[in-house]
């Protein structure tokens, strides 16, 4: 169908933030429905939002629930003390959002890292999964000997659908029905619409995985409803959409003429027509030649995604288990 | 207790072919309960074992069950003909093995790759599941697209306790009862009694997994009894307990002493001395220095591996798509 | 200044084809001092070009010297049949190539893999040499031995200069200046102008490698001059810049005004006020917040790369060797 | 020549220290020519020795020359702190080494990483070069903007025979042909012949690299003869000779015998008997079916090596610049 045939081309972006912020510019104003509060502290912008009904889910096309999300443009530069402040940072605000969530201190904990390990840029759930403390087999095999201040964590990269031929989501199911955790915590790389996001952002949710979202497409969630126990996922948005460069690329250079001319009238007339249906059809039509809608990714992504798989890695240490702190989280990361 | 601790440095093979061989030396003649049939084809030694009841079991220590032992010492040269000879000939055993368990053409099957991907001797499960075919999800989102020659397979490799936190044996129940599969194939390293073995011998049974067999220290097992469904093991030993080695030693000498010795008889009875007991009193004592009882492999480990990984994937596309045969299953493995 | 800041904004390409293309849109006509021929075989496009003279060069941007290049579009559909065609027509055209520059069958071949291993986009050369069959010390160490057919190939993987700390071009001097190879073989990922020329084209080039050409930022090239031996390259567009996609779609926008539009006058006007420096004006600032020119590389780059890789080597091995056919090579390239 | 054919099956160790306890059991008390002094520091024994002269040198079979090594059989556990302690114990006995062989603070320095990076018991050189800091490109640059506290360093792997088809003393020659470094230190994996000391022990020796010392069978040496400055070469044991474990077993089973035995004379009588000659040909005999002598390492090889790579990388760092110290040198390593 024509219609949903152009939609693919529409702005796509998995981050709650960049939907609002692409739902406000078009309204000029506040949002209803949604509260945020951000606050900078030192390079890394923290935004706590709420989508607090179906009226803010429904502005920004996001579900209902929480969303943190860290901003840290420096992360391109390398820079090791600023990757040990984000992890630090990203462990007190997945702490706080534990509790916000109403997830006890010591909820036995499955953590999964999604995506293909095959593909770099799909890689950092793997990667996280790679480099988190499993305990929950101490507690299993030898309760007495576990030191105070850990909880019970296990943790699994289930492979997508190409490689096992099983839907992530069922080899989970199966896995959580097997050991029975209290909450799951979802890793996943994530499409963004601003290329300076990649690699440089971090979302916390209590929304799960949906369908559709990630960039490994994928055909069923993981929710609270579906696994009965509270699924955070944490994403990071590594792909850029093709098209999202080629919408964005237009939107400029009606800013850029709207700007630049004196007698704007029947050229912003022509931009206004370029709006709808007709910008996608533009946009499909740049695109036609790779046959598909290319996901891009910086070149450097091999690097990039094994620096924030490393802090989310060692966040998720120190948020989970009180024994350990950002001084030690390296003895658990390797 | 004594006498467990030393039984740990008595000769340990995973391969049931070297279990019969050493039941044999001691006995000088046949084992009833046994049967064996070996054919030699062009450098690939095929040995069609078969336990037949309890007293076989107990005669060489491995279960009542069918075992098919692929020995090439050539594998060592890292001939690339060879090796399609024996990708072949491992196929075409192995589809009449499954006809033997009496598994149906199209029964839906899992392959578990079994062991540690960190670790080169026990990665071979995991670049096994890396080079199969999978194609389950085609038979569940297009079925009336999938061409003839095909059967839903499906593919994971579940990791290893200290990785995940989980037995093994528990992410593949989960998802064996999540996906419902007729046919388990589970793959994975194994320890043998002589180094020439290691990387050259492939083992077919019909007897499942059991716990503390291969090199991972497993604590649960995948069995019919446990899974529902029939579980075949393929193993290739990729180590050799540094016990073994010293337990072939001093045999030799012994042996050595035998032959060259006029005046045997005050010898004999210092080499009878040091049979059971105190020879793994003796080997205990060898092996002091190094805390515990080492694995080792041949230097060579990591191009042996991945070569015999793909000649098992290779064979596998083949035996279970009648779609796949030896010309075109390069095309699968990558 | 502000010239040369702009500058660099302006469509980049590697591929001497794209630079022909983008000379000849301009002039609506013919260019003087080029020579092309293109044939079509089976989906592979084979273009020989010959950059005569200066004049020619001046016109296109390209040194003179001769360029071949295949374009396989169906290469993104990782059909290992049509993968296994390719290689064979690649080995077919390096050899003619081989032949035309005037390289003697039996000339010691060095083959360089530039590039960073540890970043995939630019990682083609390593994994060609990884790939490459090397006879170089046979001939030195047991020169009765080898078998007629093969000619002395060495191969290294000089890698770049943060990782080394030395520039790639004076580690293959030093290699060169003790090993004394007749023939240079330089493997490099290079940039591309079209997303969809990116992993699906390969050029062969008579011209050597040139500093800052390919992606990773070169300072001294590797030429005839130089090294005082023939330098052949082989170069696989790997990425796209980023301000290429914008530049890509400003001349889309463009052309979309003009079809559509009646009263083209005044927005012609405005089309062509953003040709030239305004145009690259508004590249960087749609760039602006990236902080620099990204290359970007679809999501997928990983095994694409691998795929190409895995063709030029082959090509390679049976191109350089008599010995070798496309029969045969797959047992050269693991 | 039967002679050297058994000569091979001979106990073989790259470690001075080794050789010196050889050469001392058999004469039960000092040796001239050789000078040595130990320290125990909480878990790690050090132990500098200097062959004095000729007449030492062929008592224990090493070169005349300093070595330092570092006993630490803890490393066993994977502990990270204890990993950094030994990473500081080294910088520092490393500088000191340095200081005594006169070599200069701001000597531009050339780190070669001997091995092959497929073979992980080989890979030791390679993963150092990974992980230490090169500046030569900086100070060749911008040698305004390097900041005080380092000095030119860079680093180079250049890969064993069998891939490249060069020697890796020819690439090593040829790099610092071009690049003049002052001082050239190479790492490279090694034999032991204690399997307790594989991956436990690092040896620092100012004699160079050998033909025919480390795993990878070189052909030609690194020596300040050869290159013209001095050549510091760093060793870790990853393997062992299977023949070396056989010749333990052989002497451990005699002592054995000795110590168990009343009626010791005839026994005694068998067990000189097999030294020399004998026992060789009994050593020869056990390995018969592998066809050679194999190199055996540890199973868990992949994570050791990885570690004591990052020891020795951390180290090197804190030891060749002022700057790094052991609180800065994890942002270095990677």
């Amino acid at each position: 169908m024509h219609d949903i045939e152009l939609r693919q081309y529409d702005i796509r972006t998995d981050l709650a933030l960049e939907a609002k912020e692409m739902a406000q510019s078009g309204k000029d104003g506040r949002l209803t429905g949604i509260t945020t509060e951000t606050v900078t502290e030192d390079g890394i912008t923290i935004t706590r939002m709420s989508v607090d009904n179906e009226e803010g889910a429904k502005a920004i096309g996001k579900m209902v629930g929480r969303y943190v999300t860290l901003e840290v443009p420096g992360l391109r530069n390398r820079d090791t003390e600023l990757q040990d402040r984000v992890a630090e940072v990203f462990a007190r605000e997945f702490e706080a959002f534990l509790e916000r969530v109403g997830v006890s201190r010591n909820a036995k904990t499955l953590i999964v890292g999604l995506g293909n390990w095959n593909v770099t840029a799909d890689a950092l759930g793997p990667l996280v999964v790679e480099n988190t403390l499993v305990t929950r087999h101490l507690f299993e095999l030898m309760p007495d000997q576990v030191a105070p201040g850990y909880r019970p964590v296990s943790a699994v990269a289930p492979g997508v659908l190409g490689i096992t031929g099983i839907e992530s989501s069922d080899i989970v199911f199966g896995i959580a029905a097997q050991t029975k955790p209290d909450l799951i915590i979802a890793i996943d790389a994530l499409a963004s619409k601003a290329v300076e996001r990649v690699n440089t952002t971090i979302q916390i949710a209590d929304t799960g995985i949906h369908p559709g979202s990630g960039i490994g497409n994928k055909r069923k969630g993981l929710t609270r409803e579906i696994l009965g126990v509270p699924v955070i996922a944490i994403g990071v948005p590594t792909v850029v959409y093709a098209s999202t460069i080629v919408n964005n690329c237009i939107e400029l250079m009606a800013e850029h003429f709207r700007r630049q001319t004196d007698n704007a009238a029947p050229i912003l007339g022509m931009l206004h027509a370029i709006s709808g249906e007709e910008r996608l059809q533009l946009v499909k039509e740049v695109l036609q030649p790779m046959g598909h809608d290319l996901l891009v990714t910086p070149k450097e992504v091999d690097s990039f995604i094994e620096d924030i798989a490393n802090i989310i890695a060692s966040g998720l240490n120190a948020a989970l288990h009180e024994a350990v702190n950002m001084d030690n989280t390296g003895a658990y990361t390797r």
